[in-house]
């Protein structure tokens, strides 16, 4: 975390200054603005936190309920999202206090006594091996607050406008706000008033029944599966000895997916209620939950539970639905969109999979960038039509990951012959539901792979991979990735050749052009006046161990003046060393390379020192000149 | 962190229900409390985030300051007050904020050319080895900060009382408040007005210039040295390439203590300004910061730094001196003590080895439980004795400690034969430094070592050394010491003889022991209507592998029925295993072992499970009976 440099800092430090337009904020929504985004869900409260990082922009977020969320819906959250949560700053806070899957546990009919289950399989949770970050349980709740706080900390000081139902849009083919909203409020003091509001893009996050989908367009398609579950948040009184880890339980009387919930006491509990008739017509719905708790406890025999309080109850039915695509702009028609899908508003499918929350999320990390980067005039609106390209396939292939395990999670005993099998499937497409396999492919933010050689542990258009190099400047360890914040900036990380600092090199040629070429993106698309690592944090990472490097001799460009006091930043030089060796673990030319990851984390490019054109290029595609530094 | 056990908790856990006096808390400051706290330093704070949890008692802390500290003071903290900041649920969100200690360099003339420092040293800080949390640099208005929200947190809701200032007080010989204190209002609505309110206790943590402590006449005993330094924090320009790492250097020109701060930009230069003649009566204090930048930069050479902004400056002179006794019962004399000094009102020193602080807060956490167990009946007032005892003794270390480590680091390069000797001297030192040397001496609340050897990594009178264990219920690892909040409960660690759970034991035997024997603690000093915990926190980790221990084969004590809802609580349950075994690591025995802590984490008493009256027998010295369960 780095403050002090516009002037001493004597309060919580996470607090930015206000600026733009979230110095004096109206309360009340305005007539016109840049983003409006309709839904305070995961995928919307995220947009909403990142776009105040872009104070010059007018967001405002409106979401039907009267005020905060209480209570059910989404719990699963994958170490992709605790990475993500990290770029928002508050990932330690949401780790304590939610629960920790550390095991999955597999329970089958006794082939002794098939009426009762039996422990078949422990299995460690695939986040041990696969992140640093772990695999938590928190309710979705939680997880919007803390996104309001980090939206209201941010220079933007965002927050949402409750008790707002959006009801229809028209999309006008010209003026420069040509979103053209209709809303009413449904609470407070204007309960009944109809108004019309006016963006320059509207972001849909307004959930499975989405109006902004409806007034596009948009076709939501797939099917309801004919298999009901009820779901309840309970703590019990039991004597299931695995009632606080996490169980996929298959009995001959059905399944349930036992899911412990953080503080220790309550759990979620799917339980399968079986096949539905095709004339039921929903009527599964209002099955009680005294009826879902027999059902569980005729699934846990020989053990029981007994409800001593239901925090929330409900039935669904699994459905798998995808939209054709994610924007206003038609399939196979050009032009620019205006109107963007995020979360349930675009892709529905079962819970179990712990998918839905993480998935809406990165829907909202991959859109506030691109919107914040076009709206300050970083870039084109071309850059928004990557936006249903890239999140839409994401989408498909949860689609599909989830009807298999659903399928799979929804057999009868006697469908299965090896019963390891359920956790060999969960554990071998463990890289999916941790959220890691989304890999975005070539387009004009993700460059081809003609150099993935030299970063073979940085597949483009994969998220970065944090690993641990050391700072020179305090030789403290630290995740080189858990310093890329959700600010919207780009990093640049030139991974060092042989040389040490003060020789000549490949790196020292680099970084002079970095300053100095016109081509350099650094030179070309920094604004006047603003700080040189405002649009690009560029770093180094010395193949060195720390003590032989000297952070005084690195090129200019990794030390960059910053704030309006002009210090120097002494934070953007690493070294290998201490037990981890970051060219090895990313498989890192010794020549030296250039890793891009764009301000989302993925990727975007892995180049060679002695291209350095090639990353102008590069950048010439997605950002606009600006008045140079 | 556990919640939901009273029902569903929708919004952040952190937050407790209100109870008590924290139930409509009155705004103004009332006539009559229990416990009046006099400044809202580290030691102030910490005791009334401490009383929080004692919500049947009502505490309120005066401060003569408007609003909260916004700069300057101590900002040094040792890995032992990073335990603290977990107990009191705070240690991750500050550890994020904070400049992290990996190294300690230090500098001395260049012997080829004496006028210029060279680095000669590198030292890992002694944090690495010492402690699973590191040594921080945070400025104290933060901690102060976080110990605000803790109390606020609390079922007490206390916050302080701004604006006034202490007086005077008089300790009446009876009277249920027999502290009558009188106050002035120096700020607010209220400013000039006198008033005078009576408390059962009175805490003074207001500074050195103690008003509380002239008021019982105790002496504050020492003398200022004839050495002064000038202490700045301060953003630069330099090229000294050390800037963000804490350097010992000792020039020909003088002696510079250099801490980074927080936030990658801000260092603390304490700058040596020479020996002060005896006739200097305090002019030093006039030194300008242009004459100690100067003087630094004399220090430094062939470096220079050159302030951008000082964002506190301040000279002193290094003093040592303690307090004779640390409340109002005479030195020798018998009775009950009802007003307590803590912080730097009872002991003063050099700021340089980054002590104060930290030994401040922990008087204030040796307080706190004591004041909240004699004032909600769970113990007799004698309790209360032993806080000077403990204390004192404490700070007379410090002083000693400080007065050597001040010295060595003020010395003339020419007096120093070995430049690795600072070096030497403080590694050596560490554990110290570090905050974990406190070891108290047998008291009603510190048992004997006649059992010691059955704990040998668990010195009695030392604070308890967490380990990491896996907790049965869901297999993840856990410190088993971060379980230890600060809400005032003892602690009792069973840690297993061999057989497993459900066998004869020594254990089992032990176990029904705590549940039904008239002279078990659990029995005698839990309140009526209590949850079985709620005094006393007994856990149990066993010698075998998670895996093979049945959790609800364990003894009953080991599984208590919590909250409203009368729910199990699964979290008391814990095995060796995951590459560590406790049992190996804190010298356990293999028949096992009762290990009590103390609510503020000092080891209280080993003993076998064999002789578990002698555990009735310890606790019947500090506890008094209740109206059994």
């Amino acid at each position: 975390m780095q403050f002090h440099h516009h002037g001493y800092v004597s309060g919580d430090p996470r607090v930015q200054p206000a600026a733009g337009t979230g110095l004096d904020r109206p309360t009340e929504l305005p007539d016109e603005m840049d983003v409006l985004i309709v839904g305070s869900g995961p995928a919307g409260m995220l947009l909403a936190a990142q776009l105040s990082q872009f104070p010059d922009v007018t967001t405002r977020i409106i979401e039907r309920r009267d005020g905060r969320l209480a209570i059910g819906q989404a719990d699963g959250i994958q170490p992709r999202s605790v990475e993500t949560f990290q770029a928002f700053g508050f990932a330690p806070q949401i780790v304590a206090e939610a629960y920790n899957i550390g095991w999955m546990n597999y329970w089958t009919p006794d082939p002794e006594h098939r009426e009762h289950i039996i422990r078949t399989t422990r299995q460690a949770d695939y986040a041990k091996d696969i992140s640093e970050f772990p695999h938590l349980i928190v309710n979705q709740a939680r997880v919007l607050d803390y996104f309001a706080e980090a939206a209201l900390r941010g220079p933007g000081r965002i927050t949402p406008d409750y008790g707002i139902e959006f009801l229809d849009l028209t999309v006008h083919e010209t003026g420069g706000h040509p979103v053209e909203v209709k809303l009413r409020h449904v609470a407070g003091a204007r309960t009944g008033e109809e108004r019309t509001v006016r963006a320059r893009y509207v972001a849909g996050g307004d959930g499975a029944r989405s109006q902004v989908r409806e007034s596009i367009g948009r076709k939501h398609l797939g099917a309801y599966a004919a298999h009901a579950w009820g779901v309840m948040d309970v703590t019990v009184e039991t004597d299931f000895p695995d009632w606080r880890t996490k169980c996929a339980i298959n009995a001959e009387a059905g399944n349930i997916l036992l899911i412990p919930r953080e503080g220790g006491y309550l759990c979620r509990v799917y339980v399968d209620l079986g096949a539905v008739a095709d004339d039921d017509h929903h009527r599964v719905r209002e099955t009680p939950l005294e009826a879902t708790v027999e059902k569980a406890n005729e699934i846990l025999n020989p053990y029981t539970l007994s409800v001593r309080q239901a925090a929330w109850y409900s039935v669904y039915e699994v459905g798998h639905r995808v939209t054709d695509k994610f924007d206003d702009v038609d399939v196979d028609a050009e032009g620019t969109p205006h109107v963007f899908l995020m979360g349930d508003a675009c892709h529905t499918h079962s819970a179990k999979a712990g998918q839905g929350m993480n998935v809406s999320m990165q829907d909202g990390f991959n859109l506030g960038w691109k919107l914040g980067s076009v709206l300050t005039g970083r870039s084109g609106d071309a850059l928004l039509s990557t936006y249903s390209a890239e999140r839409q396939p994401v989408a498909q292939q949860l689609i599909d990951f989830d009807r298999e395990w659903s399928s799979l999670m929804a057999r009868k005993p006697e469908e299965i012959d090896d019963p390891q099998e359920l956790a060999t499937f969960y554990l071998a497409t463990s890289e999916f539901p941790s959220g890691f396999m989304t890999q975005y492919t070539p387009s004009m933010i993700t460059a081809d792979a003609s150099h993935q050689s030299l970063a073979t542990g940085y597949p483009i258009g994969k998220r970065f991979r944090s690993a641990e190099v050391v700072r020179v400047c305090d030789g403290n360890v630290e995740h080189l990735g858990h310093h890329h914040l959700a600010d919207g900036r780009w990093r640049i990380y030139a991974f060092a050749d042989r040389p040490a600092q003060g020789e000549a090199s490949a790196l020292a040629d680099w970084g002079q052009w970095m300053i100095a070429s016109p081509k350099s993106p650094l030179v070309r698309y920094t604004p006047a006046g603003a700080d040189r690592d405002a649009v690009f944090d560029v770093k180094v990472a010395y193949q060195q161990r720390f003590e032989d490097v000297d952070l005084l001799a690195a090129p200019e460009v990794f030390r960059p003046l910053c704030g309006s006091l002009h210090l120097m930043n002494w934070e953007k030089v690493y070294a290998a060393g201490d037990g981890h060796d970051i060219f090895e673990e990313r498989g890192l030319s010794r020549d030296g390379v250039v890793v891009v990851v764009r301000p989302d984390q993925y990727v975007a490019a892995v180049l060679p020192f002695t291209d350095a054109d090639a990353l102008g290029v590069f950048f010439s595609a997605v950002m606009l000149p600006q008045t140079s530094v």
